[in-house]
C-alpha cells in the first residue's frame, strides 16, 4: 500500500488542512488523516510514524501553529519527505513559519505557505512527488495545470476590459 | 536518465550551493547545474527546464535571493517537485524566504532554511525524494541518520560535564 | 493607440483594483484590465504582455498578493515600465510588498504602497508617467494637486479648532 | 533640455548613488545630482525641484535612509514621476523602504530595492519612463535586455555541471 | 498667548486624536486642530506651522499613518517641539512607527505609542513640556499620577483576590 | 503560606488572564491576584511585591501589554522566580514579547507565549517550580500528562481516517 | 539650577551617549550624566530620579538597551519630560525601540531614533523643550538650522553634478 | 543528588553557553552539559533527559538556533520546568526566539533572552528556581544583587557627570 500521512498538531487545525484533504482527493491519493502533537503526545507521534512508514506512507504532512515543532519532529523519525504546513494561530502565523522552516543542516522539512494556501500545496507537493513515478498521476498534474490556466482565462473573461 | 537539477539565479550564489552539490554527491545523485535567472534571462530558464524534464529531471532545486522568484518560475514550467532555498542578499533573508515560501494555492515551492543550511536541506530533500522508489538511497539515508547521531555523541564528548 | 494594461494575479484582487481603474477613467486614460498568473497561467501572461505592448501599452501596472512575482515576470518580458502593487492576501502584505520590490539590479520594478492606497497610486503614477510628454495630461496633474490640497482644507474646516 | 534629477539626503548616499549615475550615463541620460535634504534644507529641496522641473527635469529620483522622507516631500512639489531608493541606515533598510513606499492614496512614490541593486533600479526605471517616447533609447534597453541575458550564460559557463 | 498646536494628516485620524484634544481640554491647556497633509497641501502646511508659531504655539503634535512624513515635515519647520503619533493605517503601524521615530541625526521628532495610547501620551507630554515652567501645571500632573495610581487600586478591588 | 502571586498591568488582562488562574485552581494551587501597574503605579508594585515576598509568594506571574515593563520591574525587585505573560495590545504582541524576554544579563524574566497560551502557560510553569519539592503536585503533573496525551487521541478519533 | 539629566542602562551606553552629551555642550546646556539600571540598581535610579528632579532637572534622558525598561521607569518617578534613547545591543534595536516607544495610556516617553542618530536628537529635543522659555537658546537653534541647511549645500557642491 | 542539567543543539552553541555553566559555578550549583539535538539524535535526547530526571535533575537548560525544537522536545519528556536559551544563528535569532517561546497551550517553556545575555539568564533563573527551596541559595541571590547594583555605582563612578 502507499498512501499520504496527514498529520495536525491540534484538532482545530482541521477546517484547513481538509483542504489539504480534498485536493488528494481530487487527485485519487489515498491518505490518513491523525491528531497528534508533537508535545502534548509524544509517544503517539513516534509510534504513529514508524508504523505509517511500515505500512506504505511515502510522504508525511504536518500541520502545526505557534512554536511549530510538528514537521521537525516527524523529520526526526522517518526518511521519508516531510511536508510542514504553518498554521496562522498567531502574529500572522510568522512564528510557525519560521519554526518549520528554519531546520538546521541536514534534516529537511518542505514547507509551503501559512494556512490554506499551504493546506492546498502541501498536497499539490506530495502529488507531485509521487507522480516522479507514476505516469497517471503526472498526466492528472498535467491537465489540473491546464484545468488552472483555463480557470484564470474564464475568471478574467467576467471582469476583463479589453481595447480592441 | 534520472537526476536533480541545480538553478541559481545569479553567480554569486555558488558559494553558498556548492553545499548542495556537495550533498547531492555524497549520496551519488547526478546532478546539473546552472545559472538563469526568472527575469534577466526568462527564455533561457524556460527552455531549460522544459529541456531538463524532458531529459529526465526529476527535482528542481531554485536558489536566489531578495525578491525570489525563480523558484516560483519554475514552478509555473514543470510538474515536477520544485525546491526553493532562499538566499540571504539582504534583509537576513527574509525577503526572498516570503518570496518564495507564500505560493499560492495550488502552485508549491518546497521552501528550506535560508543560506547555508538551505542548501544542504535542499538536496536531503531532494535524496528523500528520490528514495522513495530506491532501496539503496533509502540504506544510504538510514545510514546518514545513524552517522548524524554518532555525530553529536562525539561532539558533545569533546565538551561535555557528566555528574556521576 | 496608447494605453495602461491593469494585470491582476487573481479575480480576488479586482476590488481593490477597481480604484486603479476608476482612478485612470478620471484622467481620461485608456485601459485594459485582465487577470493572468505568473504560476497559473505563464503563457496566457507572457503573450498578452508581448502582445500589449505592441498594441501600445505604454506602462504596465501588476497587482499580485503572497509571493507576488506578477510585476516581476512581467518586467522581465517588456521594456515599458512595470508598476507592482502588493496586495494583501496574508501577513498585512510585507510578503507581497518585499516580493515586489526587492528586484534585482537592472530589473526595476516601481513599487507602490500596499492595498487600495496602492491601486490608487499606481493609476497616479502611470499618468505621471505619460503626462511627461503631453501637456494636457500635465494641466490635469496640476488641477488635481490643487483639487486633493483644497480637499484637505474642506475636510480641515469640519473638525477644526482655531484659536483667535 | 531634459534630464534626470538625483537628489540624495545625504553626503553618505554617494557611494551608493554612484551606481546610479552610471547607469544612467551607460544609456546616454542626462543627470543632474545634488545633496538636499527634507528636514535640514527644506528650502533648498524646494527651489531645486521647483527649478529643475521648469529647466527640464523629467524624473526625480530621490535616495534617502531611516525616516526617509525625501521622496515624499519631492512628489509633493512636483507633478513629474518621483522614483524612491530607499537606503541602508538602520534596521537593514526596512525603515527607509517602508518610509517611502507606503504614500498615502493619490501621492506615488515609485519606489525600489533597498541599497545598491535600488540605486542602478532606479536609473534603469528612468530610462523606461523616458524611453516611451524614444525609439533610440527603446533600442538600448532591447540590447540591454540581451547582454544581460547573455551575461547570465556567460557566468553560468564558468561553473555549470551538464549531463550529457 | 499660548498653545499646542495638533495637525492631522487626515480627517480620518480625527476620531483617535480627539483622545489628544480631550486630555489637554482635562489640564486646561489652549490647542489648535487642524487637518493638513505633508504631501497633499505642502504650502497650507508650511504656512500654518510658521504662522502658529509666531502666533504662540509652543509645542507641535502631528500624527498621520502609513509612511508618515507629517511630524518630520513640521519638524523641518520649526524650533518648537514636534512630538509624532504614528496612525495604524496598515502594518499595524510598524510603518508609521518606523516613518516617524527614526529621523537622521540633529532633526527630532518627540515620538509616542501607535494609535489611542499614542494620542494620549502626545497630550501628556505636551503637558510635561509645559509645566517644566509654570507651578499651577506641575500640581495638576502630580495629581494625575495621584489620580491613576488610586484608579489602579480601585480597578483591582473589583477583580483582585487575596489571600489572608 | 506558600502561594503564586499573579499580577497584571491593567484590569483589561483579567479575561486573559483568568485562564491563568483556573490553572493554577485546577492544580490545587493557592494564588494571589491583583492589578498593579509598573509605571501608573510604581509604589504600589513595589509594596506588594516586597510584602508578597514575605507573607510566602514563591513565584510571581507579571502579564502586561505594549512595552510591557512589569515582568522586568518585579524581577527588580525580588528574589524569586518571575514569569512573564505577554499580552497582544497592539502589533500582534510582539512588542510585550520582546519587551519581556530581552532582559539583559543577570535579570531573568521566564517568558511564555503571548496572550491565552501564555496565560496558561505561566499557571502550568509555576506548578512546574512547585512540584520540584512536591511529590503529590508531581504526580499531578504526571496525569496531566496522560490527560493531555489522551485528549490528543479523543480529538483525533472524531475526525481521523485510517487506512487498513 | 536647571539642568538635563542623562541616565543609560550600562557603561557600555557611553560610547553611544557621549554624543549626547557634546551636543547639549555645543548649546551650552549643564548636564549629569550617570550609570543607572532599571533592573539592577532600581533604588538607585529612583534616589536618583527624585533627587536630580528636586535639584532642578528640567528633562531626563535614558538610553537603554534590549528590554529597554528605563526610560518607562524613569516616567514613572518623575513629572518631567523623559526623552527615551533605543540603544541597538540585538535585533538592530527593535526591541528596544517598542520596549520604549509602546507606552501604555497616560505615561509618554518622548522616543528618538536607534542609537548614534537618537542619541543626538535626544539632546536637540531637550534643547527645543528648554528653549521654549528661553530666548537665546531659541536664537541658537535658529542658527543651528541655518548652518545644517548651510552644510548640506556644502556637502552637495563637493560632489554635485549641474547642467547649465 | 540534584542538579541542572545542560542541552544544546550543537557543539556550535557552547561558546555562548560556557556563560551558562559558568554562572551556575558561581552559585556553587551542580550540572551536566551535553550536546544532543532534537533532530539528529532524538533518541538520546530522549534517554539522555528520562535518565537525567531521574537522577536528579531539578530543571533543564535547553540551547538552540534557527527553528529552536530542543527545548519543546525537552519539555514534553519531563515534568520539571524547562528554559529554552534561543541561540542567534540567522535573523538575529528571532526565528529560534519565537520557536521557543510560542509554546502550545499547557506546555511552558520559560524562555530568556537571546544569547550571551540568556545564555547567563538561564543559569539565574535556574538559580532562583532552585533558592525557593533553599535558605543558603537565597542568601547568595541576595548579595549577588547588592554586587551586580554596587558595580552599576561602580561602573558610573568611572564615566559620570555630576554638578554640585
Amino acid at each position: 500500500m502507499s498512501f499520504v500521512s496527514i498529520i495536525m498538531g491540534s484538532k482545530s487545525d482541521y477546517e484547513v488542512m481538509s483542504e489539504c484533504a480534498k485536493t488528494l482527493e481530487k487527485f485519487g491519493i489515498k491518505y490518513e488523516l491523525i491528531v497528534s502533537s508533537a508535545h502534548r503526545s509524544p509517544d503517539r507521534t513516534k509510534e504513529y510514524v514508524k508504523n505509517a512508514e511500515s505500512r506504505g506512507a511515502k510522504v508525511f504532512i504536518a500541520a502545526a501553529g505557534m512554536a511549530a515543532h510538528l514537521a521537525g519532529v516527524v523529520a526526526s523519525l522517518t526518511y521519508k519527505p516531510v511536508i510542514g504546513v504553518p498554521m496562522d494561530a498567531s502574529l500572522g502565523g510568522l512564528d510557525s513559519l519560521l519554526s518549520t522552516v528554519q531546520m538546521p543542516s541536514g534534516m529537511p522539512v518542505a514547507t509551503v505557505a501559512i494556512g490554506k494556501a499551504g493546506a492546498v500545496n502541501s498536497a499539490m507537493l506530495a502529488v507531485q512527488i509521487l507522480a516522479i513515478n507514476d505516469e497517471g498521476l503526472s498526466k492528472k498534474l498535467k491537465d489540473d495545470k491546464r484545468v488552472k490556466a483555463d480557470k484564470v482565462e474564464e475568471d478574467s473573461s467576467k471582469i476583463e476590459v479589453r481595447l480592441t
